[in-house]
């Protein structure tokens, strides 16, 4: 069996461990393992199968010998190291908003456009973690029924923005009384002007405003979503809302399709898609939530209903791990999906 | 002055309250009133006006004399007793669903449709908390532009299920890292098969489910907006979700206008809606969040936009006490309007 150089940019952060994670479960063909970061957190120790692992400050020389390099270390970070990677003869993935718009740069969620890997000039790009989870979901509402609209609203998890996030989320909610006045840095963009206490709130704010009114991560489902999906003319209407949730993004999805299948046909092409798992029987009051996501691979859909007055329209509650199937999971597939096609 | 004797019905619970600060704050013009509960609260003492009152036990006979009698203490209480107070002449004001359906009933946020109050036999309904807010946010746009579709994502707030629900979320919050395993006994429906923690949760289940898989909840705004805006054509489609937020709820709301304003047109409708705030300043990051609008008597509307691939497409994001504005302050403006209108 073919083994492959990996190298893991941005090893200590939240979706590094992650990655760490995935390719330690889901047994990847590693040859040899390396594992870079930032000059801050270089001399860092990471247990991988067995063995210890001292973490490396990060330079172009680093890539060396790289064939497979998964970066997760931000968008300056990428913009900066990518290149050099490719340079040298690596095929980055990397989970950075950076290159996802990029003509050149295939956005891949390995169950929707695996295919489009084989255009790659070095750099794949892993989506936003909003938008894996809702293609995931919608990919077999589109080649089944067709797809027209979409309208998304989120309820995102604090663990998008990073351990800060986490720890802020724990100290105010352990001050109940005090929670209109909690002292808050991080939520919703720290480089932000202003900051707001997120436990028992709810902020419709994820990243900067952009000049037409959207956050950036609402105009990220938008256009990742017709790239993802090859289809420009797909309509995508979203508003991004961060929660007190640790981890596990969810999102109420209303779509209008071309056809107008009933609902029962509508969960058995949820039920039988890759990555996906249904989870829907309102009866017993099943259907998936953030806190019973977290740690699992799987794209969760329930709440699936037919829309009273439109018999095209569909509601589906999407919920997936925002670290896992968002991000260290897509990205590890990615590369899974490369070998399976003899791209690497 | 003309004044009049009012009853409040479910003086003790969380609405009740409410609605004694309400008649308060506002000098509602009082002859006498009376605090009725069931005989589990009956002997606790109100203070109302720097006056002590006890709570009685309702019977029949509490509405003799009285003009306008305030209904929140249960579906099953009002049917019981809201015949009996129009028997004795009172008008009764009900915050229920038991009859918000009703043909016969008047469905009433006086913003929108206060000469509704006219028809009325006896009884006038007061509607769910999250249609109030979400139709004073809309009329505007309604009479302006003309409302085609809704859908709707809604963010509750527990105390929506009382106070029961307040302190399972409170305890809950203080135990961080117990969150999936926390102990659950009151939500989603303290009468479910099922309970789930709510802390660090998003639950996608509010009230029961009816057979069509969809809540009674996401029916209520449903049906009562239909009702309200004198419109069974307008197409609404609602998912309801139930937050670890205490009070407050939030909306996502998307609409589809028969015509195409500029949204500087449809945030000028809404900064001159009454009853209703325009909060919108993305540069700044204004916008509405349930822990600003808390104790506010105000509909707040921000994060408005126009749908990128839809002209006649817009978002908004509505925030509102679900306690106040969503039940309490909506039923004493509707006994207000009635007195404006000579009706009582």
């Amino acid at each position: 069996m073919k083994t492959f150089n990996v190298a893991i940019m941005g090893a200590t952060g939240a979706v590094g461990q992650q990655m760490i994670e995935q390719l330690e479960k889901r047994n990847f063909p590693i040859k040899e393992i390396v594992f870079l970061a930032s000059s801050r957190s270089a001399g860092q120790e990471i247990e991988f199968k067995g063995k210890t692992y001292t973490v490396q400050e990060a330079v172009p020389e680093s890539f060396e010998g790289i064939d497979i390099a998964l970066f997760s270390a931000g968008g300056s970070i990428s913009e900066k190291f990518a290149p050099e990677a490719v340079k040298r003869g690596a095929v980055v993935i990397d989970n950075t908003s950076a290159f996802r718009m990029d003509k050149e740069v295939p956005l891949v969620v390995p169950e929707v456009n695996k295919t489009d890997i084989a255009e790659h000039k070095g750099i794949i790009a892993n989506p936003n973690c909003s938008t894996i989870q809702m293609v995931c979901a919608l990919q077999p509402l589109k080649e089944q029924f067709g797809l027209n609209k979409i309208v998304v609203s989120t309820y995102q998890a604090v663990s998008g923005a990073g351990i800060n996030a986490i720890n802020e989320l724990k100290n105010q909610a352990a001050d109940f009384d005090n929670a209109p006045n909690a002292e808050a840095k991080v939520l919703p963009v720290k480089s932000a002007e202003r900051h707001y206490p997120i436990a028992f709130n709810a902020i419709p704010q994820i990243d900067q405003f952009t000049d037409n009114g959207y956050t950036y991560e609402e105009m990220k489902m938008i256009n990742e979503t017709k790239k993802i999906m090859h289809d420009d003319t797909l309509s995508v209407a979203a508003t991004c809302v961060r929660l007190p949730v640790v981890t596990g993004h969810s999102e109420s999805v209303y779509v209008e399709l071309e056809a107008a299948p009933t609902v029962e046909e509508v969960k058995q092409a949820i039920a039988a898609a890759p990555g996906v798992e249904l989870m829907d029987d309102p009866a017993n009051q099943v259907y998936p939530m953030p806190l019973m996501a977290t740690g699992l691979d799987e794209v969760f859909v329930g709440r699936i209903r037919q829309d009273l007055d439109n018999p095209k329209g569909f509601h589906l509650w999407v919920v997936a791990d925002n670290l896992v199937k968002g991000a260290a999971l897509n990205s590890v597939q990615i590369a899974e999906s490369m070998i399976e096609q003899g791209i690497v």
